[in-house]
């Protein structure tokens, strides 16, 4: 049996237990304490750190709970053996592409015995299951209908209820102008073959969302940097780059935009418009974060200020409610591109299903994504201020990095170029996962560049990720 | 008030209601009886058939739940203001091309006033509801898991259990050479993607599932037809066609194909088989159907009979529990296509959703399915065989149809050549759809065809409608 060493703060938040519960985490992370480890009994424990045993039983329980330690019973409790299995371990990080690096992240999610701030996944701890499974069970009056083909257009049901909740945001919208989507990322797969070519240019932000860039790349088409300061795309340039490359479509995240957390003002918002309807340039605006503000509510979406119907709306539920309702929207006022796109997904899936659609419908009806808002956005806003604090406290000079005022990521700039990975897969030696910056660029960069994302990771783990991740850049530079 | 005329058959089955509900349809779908038409009371209608009171409200309890007819208390009963709704009917028959007719039939099986024969699909009323919402309800239990994103490859409970499923079929397979998918179609889409550029040949039967032409022309490939008789595809074709245009693969549907019913022979399996180890070509193999056989069981899978992996085998729920499931799967043994397929799926959705890929896993697991399958088989036996029977007495001379052992659909071609989709017009006018065989065939034939779907309309229905038909190709003949 090893011993743990533990750095406690006995006074106030976290709960202690919760305290000892990450710190282990860090331990079993960083290899301290390999799989099969046998932790110290709960009186043993208790006595060294001079808790109650009530203490250390809740923290052996919450690791228990994680998967990360396995209770046997009259022999004690283990590092679980499925922590850093290496098998997956050994596939992470080979490829830095958009694809590899999605790929990756969305495994990581599920490896016991890495702290993951890789993926931008709200907590899994404030999923509204309750009243969505009630809303499943009420579906099940319309159970014939839901269970048989759905509308490739979406369920009309959900559909209507879309329309009512955008008006507020400001959308005038009808259900026949709304498309139900299997996310957002359909929605652009299916908008960027509908408006190109095999070789036709678009304008994308550098950085961007890797999905949209593996989207495009894997569609060829040719991809345009936009440059990014800290109200959102530099206008001037973009409106060179419209002259010179005549691109099919530019694609935005105006708000909380996607890896910087950067919102763009209503000024900068209404001279991209005034450019859309100058060179008749389609606008993908992609508004997943939107609803999760954390200080002032953002200005008017494109698509409500857009007088032209040059914007194509993108929103989900994956990011305000649970990624795996796999359930997103399109509006878009132009009938020739929404029948494109209808034919285009009908050669894609057949839609659906509708029950998920039906069931997300009666939740929205019940007005439970409100209430659900007015929950997770305190939570969250807490979250990225203890994410900040720990940059400021635990990076080296010379690191930079935004400040997002909603969203699930923050952008870090390190001073220089490091081998292509290589802070990527150590961190990852030690338990701790980001998102490399290269899989969101798609040229390389003078600098090193990575996505850090706070929403499914407490505060405590939150501060212990961060300085884990500071002691390995101090490390190698 | 307008005067009803029936023809009841007072001896056996099917009950007096259902007939007297079904001839009213009739009388409702081709025009008879207007949107709006007040039907007798209960009372008139019993004392002009000689029936009891009791009957006639049973017929009309039905035709309610079926949306045909309203009830307006105080005021009586009368057809739904619903009743074929002219802005869908004139949206249909437009566009004979597969998309064009793909988007009909979904949007023809919500259409009251319409008895559509037209989409394979099965029963609602026999969907597995109890059963599959105890499932969602155990589900309930891993709902932070499910609700999170899945493995991009589908829920690895789900693809345990497949595993275990097609063990029992003949095909040994790892989860791991399983991918779930949204319905077949995606697998299709996904590997004419993965195997193909633009312009690549491809081979097809004549005719096919109108799914995999829209796709495959969306996809811009060249399309060379493989010819059928009554035991699959003429090998000694195929072998020339293969020779000749070097195609990307052949995509077959050996058990009860679509839209012919036909099913492979043994020796033709075998045969096929040979030409793919010989050419190393590509087979898809689409089995959807395979599990709903009237006859005797079908042969052995290509995909078990496949000593080379030419086989990628996919198959889906929508045929034999609910198409709104939008659940399929995918088998392959070469890992290389299965990582360009996972990469592609990336680029198009982020799979699940994990709740239905879950709760599919729970039915299956109990049992479900063979339960289900045991329930079903003679429901639809009893269809294909009232099908075959009324084509016998109601079609005229001339015309032919194949004799599905198996699946939803039959094949039926006429003596001539109409005006492209004049039949199908003319058979929506008078409240009955099939499906215009242009759809199924990438260019067009001497013969004029169409195809019969006998799942989800009743022996009584089926019976009238085909009367209908019959009706109408004498009067254009």
């Amino acid at each position: 049996m090893r011993m743990l060493t533990f750095d406690l703060n006995r006074h106030g938040k976290p709960s202690l237990y919760h305290q000892i519960a990450e710190q282990i985490k860090t331990q079993i992370g960083n290899g301290r304490l390999p799989a099969n480890t046998r932790l110290p009994t709960v009186r043993q424990l208790a006595d060294q750190l001079g808790v109650t045993r009530l203490t250390v039983q809740n923290a052996y329980a919450e690791l228990q709970a994680d998967g990360w330690v396995e209770a046997v019973v009259g022999r004690g409790t283990f590092v679980s053996r499925s922590v850093q299995p290496h098998a997956i371990l050994d596939k992470i990080g080979r490829r830095l592409t958009a694809d590899g690096v999605l790929d990756d992240i969305l495994q990581l999610d599920h490896v016991v015995g890495v702290r993951s701030m890789a993926l931008a996944h709200p907590d899994d701890a404030f999923f509204p299951i309750d009243e969505f499974w009630a809303g499943l069970n009420r579906v099940r009056g319309d159970a014939e209908s839901v269970m048989s083909y759905t509308s490739i257009q979406g369920d009309p049901q959900l559909r209507v209820v879309l329309a009512d909740m955008v008006r507020e945001e400001g959308i005038t919208a009808v259900p026949e102008q709304i498309m139900i989507i299997s996310g957002a990322m359909q929605g652009i797969a299916l908008i960027a073959q509908a408006h190109t070519r095999p070789g036709d240019t678009v304008l994308i932000d550098a950085p961007t969302f890797l999905g949209t860039l593996n989207i495009l790349h894997a569609q060829n088409l040719t991809l345009i940097n936009v440059p990014l300061d800290g109200e959102g795309p530099c206008l001037d340039t973009l409106e060179r780059l419209i002259q010179r490359h005549r691109p099919r479509f530019y694609y935005a995240i105006p708000n909380y935009h996607n890896p910087t957390g950067i919102c763009m003002s209503l000024a900068r918002r209404e001279g991209l418009l005034q450019l859309a309807q100058r060179y008749q340039l389609p606008i993908i605006e992609d508004d997943i974060y939107g609803k999760l503000y954390y200080d002032a509510p953002p200005p008017p979406l494109l698509k409500a200020l857009d007088p032209g119907d040059h914007v194509i709306y993108l929103s989900s539920f994956s990011k305000i409610l649970m990624p795996g309702l796999r359930t997103g929207y399109l509006i878009t006022h132009n009938d020739a591109l929404r029948s494109r796109l209808l034919e285009l997904r009908r050669a894609t899936d057949l839609g659906g299903p509708g029950l998920v659609q039906r069931a997300t419908a009666v939740f929205l009806q019940s007005g439970g994504l409100k209430r659900h808002l007015r929950k997770i956005r305190p939570i969250y806003k807490q979250r990225r201020d203890v994410l900040l604090e720990a940059m400021q406290t635990h990076l080296p000079h010379g690191v930079s990095w935004t400040r997002p005022s909603g969203g699930f990521s923050a952008w870090l700039t390190l001073p220089r170029v490091f081998a292509p990975g290589e802070l990527y897969r150590t961190a990852l030696q030690r338990g701790f996962a980001f998102t490399p910056g290269d899989a969101y660029l798609p040229h390389s960069d003078e600098n090193d560049h990575f996505r850090l994302c706070f929403g499914n990771q407490s505060p405590t783990a939150i501060r212990a990720g961060v300085k884990v991740l500071g002691q390995i850049i101090r490390e190698k530079m």
